[in-house]
Parts: C-alpha cells; sequence; structure tokens
C-alpha cells in the first residue's frame, strides 16, 4: 500500500474548490483537511468527509500545504507552515514581486528542512516553463505572451479589494505582441462613485501599465466564465540559424488549470532539496505521479 | 573574468557543424576541440580555430563532450568519456531503447562523479518536456505528437546504413492523431536492387510499425532540405474539469535546433548531481547562460 501525500488546502475560494477536486483526482495524495478562517462547512456538501479547521496546527501531519489564498496572503500563511514543517505551494501572481518573495521564505524553509514552490499557477506557472524552453531553443528572438480573451483571477480579485465594489469581472483581451486591454465589470456598492472606483482601479500596479476600461453592470455573476487562454510565441535563432518558429496555445478553465499545477507542484515539493523554488527550477517529471522510469518510458 | 564552460564535439557531421555554430553563439561555452575518425580539416575552413584529434584525451582539460555521432555509437563514447571524468550529452533517438541506455550510462557517471544527458534533441529533447508539461496539466486525456513534413535524421541515417545504398532522405508525413507515414528517397549504389533495400528499410525497428513508401531517385541532394516541424496536442481533464485544450508548435531548421538543445544540456550537465538524466529529470532553467535571479525575474 502506497503512503498517500498529505495535503491540506489553505482557503476555500475558488482555487481552493478545484484544488480539492484535482487531489481527490490525483491517485497519490489524499486531503486531510481545508484551513478556513471559519470552521463551517455551511454550504460545501462536498467538504462533509474533510477536517475544517480554522488554523493548520489543528490538522494532525500534513506533507504540504496548498496556498489557495489571495496573493496578498501568501507570505504570511507560507511562513508560518514552513516553520512548522510543512512544505507549501502557491500561486503568488505579482510577477514583479516573485524574487522578493522567493528571497523572503528561501531562509525560512532552508532553516526548517522545508520546500516552499511559489507562483505556481499557469502564469507565472506552466506558462514561465514554456517561455524558459522556448528561450533555451532561440537564445536570440523575441517572445510574446498573449493571454485571453479570459477573466483574471488576480485582476479580479484585486478590484474587489477596493472601497465601494461590491463584484468584480476584470477580463484580459490580447491586441497582440504581448500588449492587452484590461475590460472591467463592477458591481458597485450603494452610495459608491464610478469615477472614484475607476481612478483607484487605474492607479493600482496590477493595472497601471495596461489601458483598462471600467464599466459598471448590474450583474457580475451574469457575465461569469471562468474560461481562459493563452498563446506564447517566439521566433529567433538556435545557434546562428535564424526563423525558428515557436508556438504554445492553451484554451482552458482557469482555476481548474491553476487548483491542478498547485496539486502537481505540491506532489514535487516532496523531491526537492530545502529552499523556496519556481517552477521553471524544478524538473518536469516531478510534477507527475507513479515510477519514474515509467514516466521516461511514456514520455520521453 | 568568467570561466567559459570547455566543450569538445565528438562527431562532425550535420549537427557536429551546427553545434559549433551554438557554441560560438554561446556567450558562457567555448569550443576547446573537434574529435573525428580522421584529424583532417580538409574542406572544413570554419575549423581553423580549433584543434581536431582523433581521441579526446588529447585535448586538453574538457567538461563536456557534446557526442554528435550517429545514435548507434552514442553509448560507446559516452562511457569512454564518462570514465574520463567528462560529462556527455547526446541526441539518442530510439524512443524505445532510451531506458535502456539511461541504465547503462547511470553507473558509469556516478562512479566517476560525471553527468550525461541523453536522447537531448527535439525529440526526443524539448518536445518530451512540452508533453511532459502537458501530461502535468491534465493527468487524463489524449496527446498526440504531429510530426513533418520534414526530414528525419534518425531515419535518413538508418537508411543510408542499407547495403546498396549511396545517399538517402526519409520524410516524416503527419497523417493525424500521431500516426505517420514515410516517404524514403534512395539514391542506390551500381548494381543494388531496389526491391531489396526496400525490404531491408522495412524490417529495420526505425520503419517497422509506420507506413513506409520507398523512391529511388537520381539525387537525393536535390531534395535536400533540413526543415521540419512538429504539432503537439493534448485535450484532457485538469482535476475533475474537462475539455482543457493545449497545443504546441514548432516549424525549425532540424539539425541547428539539435545542436542548440545539445549545447543547452551541455551547460545544464554541469549543474547536475552525478548520473544519468534525460530532459524531463532537469530544469529548464539550468538550459539557459546567466545568472538565476535574472533569469527568474525575466521568464518566470
Amino acid at each position: 500500500m502506497m503512503n498517500k501525500i498529505k495535503a491540506a488546502i489553505v482557503g476555500y475560494g475558488n482555487i481552493g474548490k478545484y484544488a480539492l477536486e484535482a487531489i481527490e483526482a490525483s491517485p497519490d495524495m489524499e486531503c486531510v483537511g481545508i484551513v478556513r478562517r471559519t470552521a463551517s462547512r455551511e454550504g460545501y456538501p462536498e467538504l462533509a468527509a474533510y477536517p475544517v479547521v480554522t488554523d493548520i496546527a489543528e490538522l494532525g501531519k500534513v506533507d504540504v500545504a496548498i496556498l489557495a489564498t489571495p496573493t496578498r496572503s501568501c507570505r504570511e500563511h507560507a511562513e508560518k507552515c514552513l516553520a512548522m514543517g510543512i512544505n507549501t505551494v502557491d500561486s503568488f501572481d505579482i510577477h514583479t514581486s516573485i524574487l522578493d518573495y522567493r528571497a523572503a521564505l528561501m531562509p525560512v524553509a532552508k532553516e526548517h528542512g522545508t520546500v516552499a514552490i511559489i507562483s505556481a499557477g499557469w502564469d507565472p506557472g506552466s506558462d514561465s516553463v514554456v517561455r524558459t524552453l522556448m528561450e533555451s531553443l532561440a537564445p536570440k528572438g523575441l517572445s510574446y505572451t498573449n493571454f485571453g480573451p479570459g477573466r483574471s483571477m488576480g485582476h479580479s480579485v484585486c478590484v474587489r479589494s477596493k472601497a465601494g465594489v461590491k463584484d468584480a469581472l476584470s477580463m484580459t483581451i490580447p491586441v497582440g505582441e504581448g500588449i492587452h486591454r484590461r475590460m472591467v465589470y463592477v458591481e458597485l456598492e450603494e452610495g459608491a462613485d464610478l469615477a472614484e472606483v475607476t481612478a483607484a482601479i487605474k492607479e493600482d500596479p496590477y493595472f497601471a501599465s495596461d489601458e483598462t476600461h471600467v464599466f459598471a453592470v448590474d450583474s457580475v455573476d451574469a457575465l461569469n466564465d471562468v474560461g481562459h487562454g493563452v498563446n506564447l510565441t517566439r521566433k529567433g535563432v538556435s545557434g546562428k540559424t535564424h526563423n525558428q518558429l515557436f508556438e504554445f496555445n492553451m484554451k482552458i478553465n482557469n482555476p481548474a488549470l491553476t487548483a491542478q499545477v498547485l496539486v502537481n507542484v505540491a506532489r514535487a515539493s516532496l523531491k526537492q532539496q530545502p529552499g523556496c523554488y519556481t517552477m521553471i527550477e524544478i524538473p518536469v517529471i516531478d510534477m507527475l505521479p507513479g515510477d519514474r522510469e515509467d514516466i521516461i518510458k511514456h514520455l520521453v
């Protein structure tokens, strides 16, 4: 009998729910509990079989914590878990802060003999692996990451945090060569001012460098579709040979893919030396369950 | 001043020539010599600046040997170099023998504190990384690898080894869902029999499982184009969410890309623990030159 990897889910929003499904679908992993702000299963019948607690210390042995929390609270949760001897994985998605975040977790992980894998979603995450591979295949050249059309979870969460916003959806529209427009749909709270909300959104680092349009709508829920996509391209030079062409495309359910990546790196975390890693620093084979030689036989 | 990686090229055919270009284009690597069956530069003015020898032992310090030899002689060269304390990389391309080859080199590499990275071209190689990544993103589902249209170097070398064949070109034609047809063009030696050559080709493991057509032509050179391509697809399930769609496309100069991959894994070999690896077992970041944090900053 195989010893299953004991995973806890910290945060039970959109990603947390999909993470539970991904764990349940994994042959080598079990969910040993959910950590929430309130220890309630109300409205979540799928949690009947699982402990729900407010502090991860209340769960027994946990190998890895899947941090399905907003990006801005990842660090606090990660530092706490790592210091308790629990590996952590997250999909921290502020591209410009990844290096600082990695540097912050590195000594904590090393001191406690644990592993953190950060920024592991699809972008940053699996797209980063493809970008790095493409850059290696044609070291000189131009790459473009074209997102969408699709909802950006990070951007939507950001807008929802603004005063006066009851609910929000931020759509990412590719306009070519890695340039994007943000189409933001907000359901305002009673008495909130659209101009003030718009200004707050546009000055946030998430939106500051993109063309952004903000619209008030009656129901954000009526617009809700978590489909997303990406088109990664590179045209460049291998050695001294020009015009090498590479392209990667996905059309995916966004939180389902993010959650699957989190489960994959949770598994991979148990195969790394203590420290903090981004996805491009871990071998792709470590993300799969099963026998190493079987994987090589079937996928190499 | 940076200490450049000292690479030797073993074999100076098509891949060897492109490997030299890729080394020359690399900021962190230098070619310390070429190993050939005869120590001659005749016809290769680009070798004027490099030692050309018949035994790698004649070169001074070598960090890594790039084995640009036919697949079937990789093992002999690898075992010799590894035992001399030299890392090796190759693009061994018989998919069904990769595990055995890895098992054969593993103890040699470990005993001598060296690293071998095998089957590192584009398929097996970079495609393997994409296949593994795609499988991790949607663990249930179907993947297809569709090659071409393009010349297969491995298959062409195989045909050229048959009695009666002066020169040969094997084109790979995708017929969908990972099924391929082989279109083989042979320039026969005086008195050779096409039917006998055809039979020899069709019973070779390289061709045995594919629909294969063999044609005699006056000049293989007149057909020569080293362009190639691949279309990798996966449709599958992330967690419990179906219809996740992934696709990777390349249109490339085949030997130029293979050589670039060999140079990339030559670099990566110096960052691994002793042993024998396929490309899916090494982090993609290790294939790039330059500062690790810079790479994370620009590509994650």
